[in-house]
């Protein structure tokens, strides 16, 4: 199926003002087409040390294989879902309690798992982890780990990651929610580049692609009051001043925002590279999505992600709209992940 | 004054044991020679779209400059101390509440004025502010752009920002302080490589020399019962995986662990590693610390980074040290910070 001339990759909402919106038809796919075959069913992890280890500890989320029974705690788990605020996932948590109708034991309520530590805020709901990963690949690169070590030990079996989160938007209506179809990095590769030992490796970073389908399957279901688009994400490591996967450093560039505490460009040197950025396909900018992507495809786990934009990148920079709408427009990727999930539970 | 053999550089504790502490006194000092002549002494950005700006919204610490006197509320900022944990900047500022003798009005206490956002918690003790950073060089960056903008827009005059962190130590015993000399990558380089425009460039990454050297004085001085160490810092970009600031990635490798949830290297590999390291004057890794030194360095801003070790590295990846041991180790760069504060104030 060609993903990329499918008129559905663009679900128009009801409050569709923008000329742009009716652009993102066009954008590419580009998906890892031999990844769905080699889906491994259990989660896996690529090192051989920790199997023999007496106690391991996932530091950062305050949980270890001594004190815990993670497979008994743990071990149902189907779906991971990360996003960078522990207020919005603790929310998240709470309303996927009421939406798939979960009956806590009387007396009980929504407690954070990870509070031995601060670092990460987990909460769980039958088979669903909603847990905060920070802001940046490192801080979400930690997570991922612990949460693979986590799933590892627990046993779990044909588990998805799915990355909610909030973004800049390029030529996209504030509120839209794009689905990533691929992560780029701020030249344009949709991979890592890594040394292992001296040795220059790329690691790939396609996301799933039978996941990403039936997201967008299911947004396009909802006929929802918003815009929903399927495009790259591009992938930053800074929210002013942006440091580049491939090795360097483009200060003020890869988000391209004037609002730093240092900028050393012009108005129309951003326009020229957000322009670019359009050009190749690129809906919106965020902070995790290589590195989320690459670990996953890495240990051959289903993952996803769905992200709304705050703002649009080609009018304006900072955010302008009230905190309300944009507590409201957060709201969007996981109404489209709820229908998802009811449909597979 | 050559800080090289200076033999003040390590100050021995009661409790020192381990033979490898005493060659530490060898590690050589690389500041910034150049930098505390030009000194600014008031909080400069580099932006010259910033002054122009309506309102500027520093998003991630919940503040703007439409609806709060920046000027009032912060403009007596002498201090920033940074850290990763929310809970543990919550616990330095009520410690210097003591320790300083701040008396608060009467019904009040202290409240973490970044509340309106929950990606980083700041508290405000007198002229110092404590915030924390979250993990990664992203996550401090995007923290350190909207320090600088809330300085600059209060108008501070000569402000400090210190670091004060836990980290993983090479050769040190666990529970050693040390007080950073230079930032290295996982290169051993201490600049960051910068791309601004296509144009390659390096961005020094040189910690305030005058700042550094009052640090360790205020540490001798003090006589304490633990180690206290001035070394080489290395910045991983990864807890598990590190990502090389130069543009490649050595997987496993940069901090060198062999607990990630993927490790395709061996426990002899990761030694030569590490000894490389050591030899090279590295006595710690964490995650911040490049990144801040460039930042701070760029606009003139004094900058240190104090560190207390929770494992060495040479011995072990995972920490068996009880929790409470490891709390109590953590006051000790706060109580150097203290003591120095003590002394300016």
């Amino acid at each position: 199926m060609s993903l990329v001339s499918d008129p559905r990759l663009i679900i128009k909402g009801d409050n569709l003002k923008s000329e742009v919106i009716l652009r993102v038809v066009f954008v590419g796919l580009r998906l890892g087409s031999d990844m769905s075959n080699s889906i491994h069913n259990g989660v896996i992890i690529c090192n051989p040390h920790v199997p023999s280890m007496k106690v391991d500890v996932l530091y950062h989320v305050g949980l270890d294989t001594d004190t815990t029974d993670l497979r008994k705690q743990f071990g149902d788990v189907k779906f991971v879902i990360m996003g960078g605020s522990p207020k919005r996932m603790k929310k998240i948590a709470e309303r996927l309690l009421k939406a798939l109708d979960v009956q806590l034991p009387c007396g009980t309520g929504l407690a954070n798992i990870a509070c031995a530590s601060d670092r990460y805020e987990m909460y769980k709901v039958g088979p669903i982890l909603s847990v905060s990963h920070g802001m940046g690949v490192p801080s979400i690169s930690i997570l991922l780990h612990e949460m693979a070590k986590l799933l590892y030990h627990a046993g779990c079996q044909d588990v998805s990651f799915i990355r909610l989160g909030t973004c800049g938007g390029i030529g996209l209506e504030p509120g839209s929610v794009v689905i990533t179809t691929s992560c780029l990095d701020c030249a344009f590769n949709d991979y890592f580049q890594l040394k292992i030992l001296g040795k220059t490796v790329r690691r790939p970073a396609h996301l799933d692609e039978h996941l990403v389908k039936e997201l967008i399957e299911t947004a396009e279901s909802m006929k929802p009051d918003f815009n929903v688009v399927a495009g790259k994400t591009m992938c930053a490591d800074d929210f002013y001043e942006g440091r580049c996967h491939q090795g360097y450093f483009i200060v003020d560039v890869e988000q391209g925002r004037l609002d730093g505490a240092i900028c050393e460009y012009t108005e129309e040197e951003k326009m020229v590279f957000l322009k670019k950025a359009y050009d190749c396909g690129v809906r919106n900018f965020e902070m995790e999505s290589l590195g989320f992507a690459a670990f996953c495809q890495h240990l051959k786990i289903k993952a996803a992600v769905i992200c709304v934009t705050l703002v649009n990148r080609l009018v304006s920079d900072q955010i302008s709209t009230p905190l309300e709408i944009m507590h409201a427009w957060q709201e969007r990727p996981l109404e489209i992940l709820i229908n998802y999930i009811k449909n597979q539970i």
